[in-house]
């Protein structure tokens, strides 16, 4: 098996990428890796490490996408691109189950939608991330930006999917998901989400009803489910406040030479929070409902976020992910005509 | 001058409540508080405090409005409660200019909207609560959970309301307006924020355009405009992240020794950022567009949060913030119609 990697694209890269992709076929036996990208410059980086040579394979493009360019024209037009390339290969090349990259977001999920369509069933397909929780768990938030003018059907479906995701990829048996709302009461929302509260309450699926932003990260939850505009203000703002937190803690603890001599002592423990609060560490954003494996990984990826995410990859390829998905839309599909029919 | 507090309501009620109005009275030589409660328990509980006596009375009401209660059926029905007490007299009272709960929220709306009403021209009043940025400044958040569901032209307004509070209340001559969105460009968005986006352009304020979750708390924003489901979501996800930063912070802390140790030398540093981080400090959230002052105070609130958010309501009366109000709302109108007529 193998995984196409877009060697061009987020702050680190091409480096980043190339060592995580060597990382991760020293570790793996079983899956090799498809570089897109340009071939010198790669296989130069290449030339530093010690792996066995035949399972990274180089495909050139030469050109690079950036994270200005209009997505929809990007994807047309720079057919030589290493997204674009990479795309091409996870369509035409039947060994290969997935593609990670680092790229524009929005060029990621565009090409994802133009070049590899969507699961039969699937109406929209959703970005869905781990956020970290209290206590060193995970929570995975649905969706994150991808569709932000959402109708019912949708977040049923993100639901859906996510559950299938936590479920065969994160070996939660039974996810707990909750509806991001304006408060935990059944008749709290907006007019979108009291729709979507009374479609979740019909899935078998364990729904734990509507829940409030602030418990996001309290470990109470497996799967937040939100329209993509709010999902995105959520992972952004945890972002956002983790951040602010963390730079007045240090601007604290340098306004005082007392502060500043226990910190010494501290290292070790701000060490430890920073790498749990730190999502690199959680791998990519899987783009749930593509037709294959596709994971978006953050533009700031270091070698580490690299290798977890070729690993949070493969293991949704060996997961099967796709048909799982696949056959939770059949399920859908038979439980909406059941409820159709019982309505007639 | 008097301000209206409402003692029953909030976890530390009515004990904050009264501290708060004490210090209060004792700070402020030109406003005097009147209190709605249980008399009995109010004037057992002034008897501990050493204030000029005449500055606070008491007006008995012996219900209390929780926060279990549908907001609606308990203004109609809860005659004799100490919120709807407090409304009464703002409603009728001239000399009182404001009025503080830290009861319900829902309740706390509702009673505004039923009994006090919008100012002439405000489509819908909104919550507008400041919170921490980096470096110990602020920002206004517009609207946190009052509308649910929005159309552009209330978040037209919620700017312009808002902009005339940071003006006139925190001294912002020309503050910076950021609409939440998913991205900073101006095409970014979704159907309603687009459709705002467009409408904020014409206005005579600091528009700055989209905004990034991200960036909430960075301070490069005295405004952050939205609707109240996705402000309130952002609001609630920047509390709920600090808890969680904080407890991690204190669990990594436990789990070494050394780092123990460390902490006792920051003490004074931990406590600084706890502060910082405290909204309790930033006073409450008025209710911008009601057609008296309405300020809500976190249900936590401590005699410190109230005597900051009584101060907070005193100011919003001296700086008539009622009146400037409907002078931006007179200016909108004379706007909307000259935009109009240009159309013809």
């Amino acid at each position: 098996m193998k995984i196409v990697l877009d060697v061009f694209g987020g702050d680190n890269s091409p480096f980043a990428q190339i060592a995580g992709a060597v990382a991760f076929v020293n570790e793996q036996k079983n899956t090799d890796v498809v570089l897109t990208g340009d071939s010198e410059t790669i296989l130069g980086e290449l030339k530093k490490y010690k792996y066995e040579t035949s399972r990274i394979t180089v495909v050139h493009a030469p050109e690079v996408i950036s994270n200005e360019e209009s997505p929809t024209d990007a994807i047309r037009h720079k057919k030589e691109s290493s997204l674009v390339k990479a795309y091409d290969l996870l369509k035409t090349e039947e060994d290969i189950g997935g593609m990670l990259s680092s790229g524009s977001t929005g060029a990621v999920l565009t090409g994802s939608v133009l070049k590899i369509g969507r699961i039969d069933g699937v109406q929209r397909p959703a970005l869905a991330p781990l956020l970290p929780t209290r206590g060193g768990g995970r929570v995975c938030l649905i969706d994150c930006g991808a569709n932000v003018d959402c109708r019912p059907e949708f977040l049923e479906q993100f639901a859906l999917m996510a559950v299938c995701y936590m479920r065969r990829v994160h070996g939660v048996e039974n996810p707990r998901v909750g509806l991001v709302s304006v408060g935990v009461e059944d008749h709290k929302g907006n007019a979108l989400t009291k729709e979507v509260f009374a479609t979740l309450k019909k899935l078998p699926i364990n729904f734990m009803g509507n829940m409030e932003a602030r418990d996001a990260l309290t470990g109470d939850y497996d799967i937040l489910v939100a329209d993509g505009f709010v999902g995105n203000v959520l992972l952004k703002t945890v972002e956002g406040t983790a951040k602010m937190v963390m730079s007045e803690l240090k601007s604290a603890i340098l306004s005082s030479g007392s502060a500043k001599f226990g910190a010494l002592f501290m290292k070790k423990a701000f060490n430890k929070l920073k790498h749990d609060m730190d999502y690199n560490m959680y791998g990519g954003a899987p783009f749930l409902g593509a037709k294959k494996v596709v994971v978006k990984a953050h533009g700031a990826s270091n070698p580490d976020a690299i290798l977890a995410a070729l690993r949070q990859v493969n293991k949704m390829i060996e997961a099967d992910l796709v048909a799982g998905i696949k056959e939770e839309m059949v399920k859908l599909a038979d439980l909406t005509q059941g409820d159709a029919a019982h309505v007639e």
